[in-house]
């Protein structure tokens, strides 16, 4: 059986992959590493995988690691995945990678990111995780960019009318709000409780770093030049992302049409599920699962679209799990 | 000293308006009504108001009504108010209607809200209440149309940019979010703890009755043409709305000078608060309170605007009272 | 492989129920059946279900239900049951019944639900079923009543010390506090999200139905007498249940004693964990698990016990499959 | 108009204290301190105070305060104010200590909060700002020693049956359930959003510093000796105590004098509500205002009290205001 590890596991996303991973029957977790808690049991410092999960969380020691494991999960902060991956690479492993460090090209990660990156050799070598979008491609990478939450969810939102928006005279507005397990597990007043409960912000207005991977991964996609606007919000919930897409021009295609665009572009796709016309999906309807659902909407000359996902399954590591059962022939859905 | 009423009290607006006339030392609320707890205590009725308020809920008896209060509120569904509104004029009473029935013309009215108008002759005499573009008018008004909560929070937010929104080849996009008192004291399971708590969702996408009392009020006070695109959310939380406006065009103002027309516009307002500019407020900033805070964002090309007020205050019962103040010559703040 | 139909799909246990018997690989769901909802496809009433669960809610007919199912859970208001166990019972199924009908004598029946029983004669043979107390017995039984969210959280955390609390001299207070869920799906202002949210309020003080039941089990089980004194509150939260529970007296065993009584008396127990003396649980460690995860302090003379449980997995829908699972000689854990 | 000072506003209750404040006609709000915001404008550091209050955080300048202020409240943390309070006196300043710093004797003090005290000699002098018990020594106070937030909540529910209690045989059990920003406005995991929403957690139990706090001033207003249980809990709310308070024993009160015994003896108090036998106050019934809210309930042989505050106003500023008031000889509801 295949054996997996996952490098760094404290934070939400890290959690959500150990639990994800434990439920899969296909694979074996045999690793899991910690730099802040390592030599104690997972199941004492999250009571909650208790008489679950028995593993013990290790430092990061590359090599034996890689004694232990075929396929490793990166869950770490973005600049820090960018030391360790061609070590991995280097040792034959298969990386899938959740921080950014590998999802845009060098110059624009740079710029977005403010930081050089030091192993821009790779990031040619890297697939884009969206299993709707490069399904083929992920079975043979070695090196997997798990998407970002809010790109997935804008993505697979906006991509069955993509060439429809890299027309001319298309703009497209996205007004996207977010759990606020988004922000990582952080000691810090505005994500406390008293700051965040029966409150509600926008933050980086037109100016979040996952602009780029829109824009990006649409116009590759649709082989034109698709500019979004993007405004995310913190709702007062733990988890889930909601993004209400307005699409305005002169081409749109009519009510009866619309549906069936979408319906045909995800009619085999396990995690998609698109609603009848005019039937929005709420946020509680994706919440705990590796769905996206998509609602479709045309009113007084605008197409609205409304894509949701939780933020940490299909948004991250329900995703990136995707991605494992695809690169490994697996059944997409183990586990999920 | 003024004595006022309040029709219809045990709705969520209903109660508010008793709970800021109890803290307005200018006027003396002298009588609340409702058809289904007349007779009752109050403050047995809602128990925080004990010490606080100690009148009896009457039934809604126009003329003993008349006889009791120089000023009254109407805090009835849409509908009801226009059957009573008239009775009420004629016993030389003045009122603030805050239903919607003397907002729109009475065929826009007849069109949105898919009934007909039985009082269409006193719709011409109707101020609509917001101070902020109609202080003179509300001072000599007999009956006060008092305007809904997104409409308030939509039409401050936009108000200083009319002119440049009604020019050419400008669009509009709203995207607005509500705490759940928005929707009424209701039974229903859409409104249960169980189906809201952890959940999102959008509503009535670009077909929300509000939308013409937005844009004919906003078309009447530039002299122009301004239409809005308006989705509103269902946020998980009590009070408050937040609404994200994104204006795209040509003709926009620079940074450095679009900040300052809206410091300017509204720098004598008692009850709107102008961020500097690319600082958006929160919810929670003016929650519990009537002010209406609005901050400004130039980035990409397009200008974000986001105009947040508590909907049960300035959006419903706190704007009712402020119009109160100005119709009777009192401190404008009094009570709020 | 072994059939199961559910009865009653549309409360928030019957949905629990259907989205647990999905996940389990050993058994087939075959049959789900709404009063009010028949015809109609379960995933489009509850969206989460899509491409999940492709069945559609039939009508209660006994005889159709009886063909298509080896077992059937049935998820039905108190009182409702006990009209048709009989009929399953004849027909040859094996029945949980997740309402209160079976668990208790008639006449304690009767005196704390205010309903005369029409089935009092399968009464003795049905098996409570907490799998703790009564695992054999289980395995054997036609008829399972399974257990109230409440009592199973406060058995479960005085079992261990039911012989010394019954004796003389001991008394036993329980605060319970359980999340919304716990009252059902309904269209109810008391349980409106305006109402519940920022709230927190007790009710039943001390008079609350699952009180004989505590009592009858625990007495039985330790063939002594025990008495407690249980007060439950309303939870701003959706799911769980949470029991404080203060034993005092003069025999209660010393600190390094009692921990160990604990951690013997559940170590082979799947769903159980004990921690460490002093670590109290926190909610979140059992929302969305089957597990009972219980705390043990001895502070200034007196024991606290804290028990906590998810009200809708082990307190309803989860103990149910586990109970099944028993009874099919299954693993006990199979989809939990 | 007599001139007060805060010091201290960045913490929830300093912030509540300066909004209260604020409100009352009565007193003039002249400073406010802040160690580590002084220079900054209060309205700029928490924008909700914009239009209202237009005070700057100034240094903790005892000289430079006591010029300008008669009386000063002190929102510090424990162990702070004990090093401040005596310069105060000196400059002949009425100070209301709203830490825990004079409410208790300085060995008692000493072995609950484990700390030396440096001002041992003026705890005598302090008059513990409880009105209901001691009205008339606040009137002459010089210093005050404001009660922690969980005592105010117990001793108010108590004290109408505290004869009672002292009696042999009686023991008492206090459940208790807070909101989040009892704990503080801090930068902490276990206090983020994340951790706390759709959770609940008890902590200290039965060893928490408030328990002497409880314990001796009921035990000196009654001439006798009273033991309380206390084990406090954490909602996942911002504001509000819950206390349930369990008194067992065989010499209370029948029914139907119990709740007259209350009644009597909070009748002429501004900020006590007592219910009707049974009918039990919610925490939302005092949330945002100064009162306490009790219920008493008589079942199967014990007394259950619920008694409820808002941790900011009754159990920290609104206090304190309210004993500023009866120290002024001003109207005790003035600005409440």
């Amino acid at each position: 059986m295949t054996k997996v590890g996952v490098i760094g596991v404290t934070g939400y996303t890290g959690q959500e992959l150990v639990g994800v991973l434990s439920n899969n029957p296909l694979v074996e977790l045999s690793c899991i590493t910690s730099r802040t808690e390592a030599g104690k049991k997972f199941s004492e410092l999250y009571p909650k995988f208790g008489k679950k999960v028995p593993l013990v969380c290790e430092n990061m020691d590359i090599k034996a690691i890689s004694d232990k494991c075929d396929i490793v999960f990166l869950s770490l902060p973005h600049t820090v995945s960018m030391d360790i991956v061609p070590q991995f690479l280097e040792n034959g492993k298969k990386v899938i990678d959740l921080s950014a460090d590998y999802r845009l090209p060098a110059d624009v990660y740079e710029k977005w990111y403010d930081k050089s990156h030091t192993d821009a050799g790779n990031i040619g070598k890297a697939v884009y995780g969206l299993p709707e979008l490069n399904r083929d491609k992920i079975r043979e990478a070695d090196l997997i960019a798990n998407p970002g939450c809010y790109p997935t969810s804008v993505i697979l939102g906006l991509l069955p009318v993509g060439k429809i928006v890299a027309g001319a005279g298309v703009s497209v507005i996205v007004d996207a709000k977010s759990g606020i397990t988004g922000a990582g597990r952080k000691a810090a007043i505005p994500f406390s409780f008293g700051e965040v409960d029966e409150n509600f912000k926008s933050y980086k207005a037109n100016e979040h770093q996952h602009i780029p991977e829109m824009e990006s991964m649409l116009s590759t996609a649709v082989s034109g030049d698709i500019k979004v606007h993007f405004t995310p919000h913190l709702l007062p919930v733990k988890r889930g992302i909601f993004s209400t897409i307005y699409v305005q021009g002169n081409d749109l295609p009519q009510k009866g049409e619309i549906r069936s665009v979408y319906e045909k572009f995800y009619k085999d796709e396990p995690f998609v599920r698109v609603r009848a016309l005019g039937d929005m999906p709420e946020l509680g309807d994706v919440v705990g699962t590796n769905f996206c659902d998509i609602g479709i909407k045309s009113a007084r000359g605008i197409l609205i679209i409304v894509s949701v996902i939780d933020n940490l399954l299909k948004g991250a590591g329900g995703q990136a799990v995707q991605n494992m059962n695809i690169m490994l022939g697996l059944d997409e859905r183990a586990g999920l």
